[in-house]
């Protein structure tokens, strides 16, 4: 358990972890959350009805899957994805992931299951 | 003024604007904007007694000059100034950021004054 309080490098943090879809978190602002997160292969469709969620991607590519498309992230893009679309986040090389949402926002969304992980500061 | 629904490419969108010390917004996450802004120089000591700041560098070095102390901020490197908090942030050399705070947090927080800036979307 940490907390804010002093600055937070990017780099050294991803350095610390190995596990996937295991979101880390970095810093907290109000009620939202900045994690930290690598990704690799497909997560499970789901949803948020409560929360928009950003994805800004730091290193490597991502693809959120969304129902009427996909939209490809590369390093130093983002994408909000707006609460209750379905999303499937997909990545076929390992990727870093900054996710900003709010304390207390499940991984899996509506969705639930096995992938559900509960986040720890980092 | 534009909105969510795309994604956003942060060197593309620093590459629209050339002033300094005027955010621009890039997404909206529930309540919270995530910002572009350039800055050289000193801005103006200030608090937001209502929430919480994240400044996240970019591009280049940033100190947040506190009451108790500076801190140094390289590309890759966040610090979220609690509210309440005096900050003054200064660049020796221009230096690309991105910030975090709720719709409507002015730019100069208490302080006010000639450098209080209504940010719009780009």
């Amino acid at each position: 358990m940490a907390a804010n309080g002093a600055k937070v490098n990017l780099q050294q943090k991803y350095g610390k972890f190995t596990d996937r879809w295991s979101a880390k978190i970095l810093a907290q602002i109000n009620e939202m959350q900045l994690k930290a997160v690598k990704i690799k292969g497909e997560f499970v469709w789901h949803s948020h009805p409560e929360t928009d969620e950003m994805f800004l991607v730091h290193k490597g590519r991502m693809v959120m899957r969304l129902r009427d498309g996909d939209v490809t992230l590369d390093a130093g893009e983002l994408y909000v994805v707006p609460r209750g679309v379905e999303h499937c986040p997909f990545a076929e090389e390992e990727c870093e992931v900054l996710l900003l949402e709010p304390v207390g926002t499940a991984n899996t969304g509506d969705a639930g299951g096995a992938r559900t992980v509960e986040p720890e500061w980092i």
